[in-house]
């Protein structure tokens, strides 16, 4: 079976917990059989091998997920990697030119595709087989998975099939109702719309090429930034007449909001927290400091470098208009992770900020220069090879460097490296970096 | 009227808002008429000064909360302040101390003593004057006031009066009872010890005398550390037979738990917060991130540098035992503040420890050194006077200073004055400073 895994962004509805670049899908809530914890991707990818061994697995995504990817899945799948954000079409039609340029998968062959973020159990999997199956008899150019929907729901679009069987022709499609309608649709026999589906190959490369002007991997990646905004559903599956949907009636969970979320953690109590005399209430702490729950009912309570979070299960659907745009406050990168301490605007405009840096050991930060930012760093804990203006010195606790715009300047750990940095300037953003080439594999690095 | 009040430790009840050092006195909880904000101390202050405006206030402390006394009651008030903390019996002693050869209070005139921190109205002034007015005319040792119970409470000790009537011979005391207890002294016609009570100076003097060895200020101030850790109650209270009580049916509050703090409280939210569709919940958060507090019901939330809290309003009273001891993460001083960012035990047992300090302008730190840290300072806003080893340099924005243990340092603020230091060492304690003196009224300074 060929599978493209949709990773996309997490978007505010788990706010603090996912922010632009640390997305729900790769939080490790899952808990093994034998004690370890994985996350959506892993449990996903876990569970897909288990149907099929020899799977083919595709995640389309866009470029700041790929280190937590490799970091997770450890290169055993394939990455389609947009540049930029555009809609669903361009990113499968993106991740399908990969399979057939970059993976050589032969355009007669069918592929599944599916969002990585749902919670579903191992039926789910047998029925994207199934998918796949009726995919390459070529009955229909699009075949979809309709699930049958477990409550009238507004957050989801909606699948009326002609007929109540396993296999139907596809009668229309029906945006995101009202409750009332919801109703009205699933009396119909309505099914949800959950973003699965099946079709040939060559099917979606000759819609790339009618719609996007090509079919070449090489040129939509080189052209990205110039495809159109357009979602898959719009721009193939509303138009398609041979289109088929297949009726899904096992466990299918959308962990998109807290209520829904926390329901699919093992753990009641995620970090250095306590809750004391709670019902039903689940509690995650990433800062350092301690956190105390006690007495409370049906809470999520979430604590990260980006904010803090009470609420209300069944509230949790209206969490994401009340949350603001800000900068990340943690990200984790290939070469470690930053959190940021303290953030000041002064009275004069100017900028101040404090980040904790971690890296790990034999990973680098790239060769670069900020134009906008002076940097002092401080060597709290490890050992590493730091380079400024192309002189290299190995630094240790209690080192220091003091890093003005301009300079250019990387750090390599050798053991776990700590550094506490402090910036200041008129502008403090992850954008003000200008990278150079370095030579990571010269003498003494 | 004399009058001293007893401003205690606040210790872990209203855990994070509070700490060893930031107790709930000093919190600017409540609104006044013309729409700024008053603490429970300068509260106080206010409504004795209402009722006598020749009022002579003391305030007995320790010394850590001298500055922000200072801070809050601009030297308004005599403060005698414990060395170290010892029980209520050496703390009463010594203020009267104060009283009688500091203040020169001649021995035959009343005084009254009262807690800083329950939340009263202005008839229990009144009452604290009619106290002072019983303790003058002598017919008995020992005036209590005996508060007539809202509840059946465990949390208090229970006087039990000889007659009903607003003056009474006490009968005797009862400690704290469970709630069944508590339900039959009241039906006896108990009264809550509130630790309120007034004296003939020298009936103290005397006391303090007998058990203590002096009744002198200097004495038991120098000897302080070596005085028995001794309540008022068993000391004195309990064993005088010449004993009276006064009954008031007046407001009284004790905000020792978040249920009764927040009861008090003008505003719902205070700090970067937002509580959307909740009831009956208060939220306060001193940390830069946001907090979103979101459908939930008479919660109590607070976050600070300390830690994070949510409780149910009423389970509140039971916070206490789940909070650790840890180093206090903000302190308010005279010459500024400062919070910790960020705390690490690294694996070899080194430390490391973020702080970002503000200092006002005209104030500064103390002339010092540490045994056991490095500190490195970084400069982000504001100007100032750095000493090091003696040499005075002027600092501002952008510069850094390296202090290695042994190295005596200053900083004073000519404007507001923001640092981030890094510290790194085997022990980095508040404790870890050795203070020299410094002439800080020499040129340029």
């Amino acid at each position: 079976m060929n599978i493209i895994l949709l990773s996309g962004g997490s978007g505010k509805r788990l706010w603090p917990l996912s922010n632009e670049v640390r997305a729900k899908q790769f939080l490790k809530i899952f808990k093994k059989a034998d004690g370890s914890h994985e996350s959506m991707v892993q449990r996903m990818y876990r569970m897909i091998c288990e149907v099929d061994s020899g799977a083919s697995v595709t995640i389309a995504t866009s470029e700041n997920q790929v280190s937590l990817i490799n970091a997770q899945l450890g290169g055993k799948v394939g990455i389609s990697a947009e540049p930029c954000r555009r809609d669903t079409f361009p990113a499968i039609a993106l991740a399908a030119a990969y399979l057939h340029d970059v993976k050589g998968i032969p355009g007669n062959e069918a592929v599944v595709v599916c969002p990585v973020d749902p919670y579903v159990e191992s039926d789910y999997f047998q029925m994207l087989d199934k998918l796949y199956a009726q995919a390459e008899k070529g009955e229909a150019n699009l075949v979809l998975m309709g699930i049958e929907p477990a409550c009238p729901s507004e957050k989801y679009g909606y699948i009326i099939p002609h007929f109540p069987g396993l296999l139907s022709d596809v009668h229309s499609f029906k945006e995101k109702p009202d409750i009332l309608t919801a109703e009205k649709y699933i009396s119909q026999g309505a099914l949800w719309n959950g973003g699965v589906f099946a079709f040939k190959l060559e099917y979606i490369l000759d819609m790339a090429k009618s719609v996007l002007g090509t079919a070449l991997y090489e040129e939509l990646f080189r052209n990205y930034e110039n495809l159109p905004r357009i979602s898959f559903d719009y721009a193939v599956a509303e138009k398609e007449k041979k289109i088929q949907v297949m009726r899904f009636a096992g466990v299918w969970k959308d962990l998109g909001t807290w209520n829904t979320f926390t329901e699919a953690m093992s753990d009641q109590v995620v970090g250095n927290a306590v809750a004391v005399q709670c019902e039903n209430t689940h509690v995650i702490n990433e800062l350092q400091i301690p956190l105390i729950a006690l007495g409370v009912k049906n809470l999520a309570i979430a604590a990260t470098p980006d904010g803090i979070l009470v609420t209300e299960k069944r509230s949790s659907d209206k969490l994401k208009s009340y949350v603001s745009d800000q900068r990340p406050m943690y990200e984790k990168r290939i070469w470690g992770e930053y959190t940021v301490l303290d953030y000041r605007v002064q009275s004069d405009g100017h900028n101040s900020l404090a980040k904790h840096l971690i890296i790990i050991p034999g990973r680098h930060i790239s060769y670069q220069y900020h134009v906008h930012r002076t940097e002092m760093w401080t060597f709290v804990d490890g050992t590493g090879k730091l380079i400024i203006d192309d002189i290299i010195t190995e630094v240790g606790r209690g080192d220091t460097a003091y890093i003005k715009p301009g300079m250019k300047h990387a750090i390599k750990a050798d053991t776990e490296l700590h550094i506490i940095e402090v910036q200041m300037g008129d502008e403090l953003t992850e954008e003000d970096i200008i990278r150079l080439d370095w030579d990571w594999g010269q003498d003494g690095l």
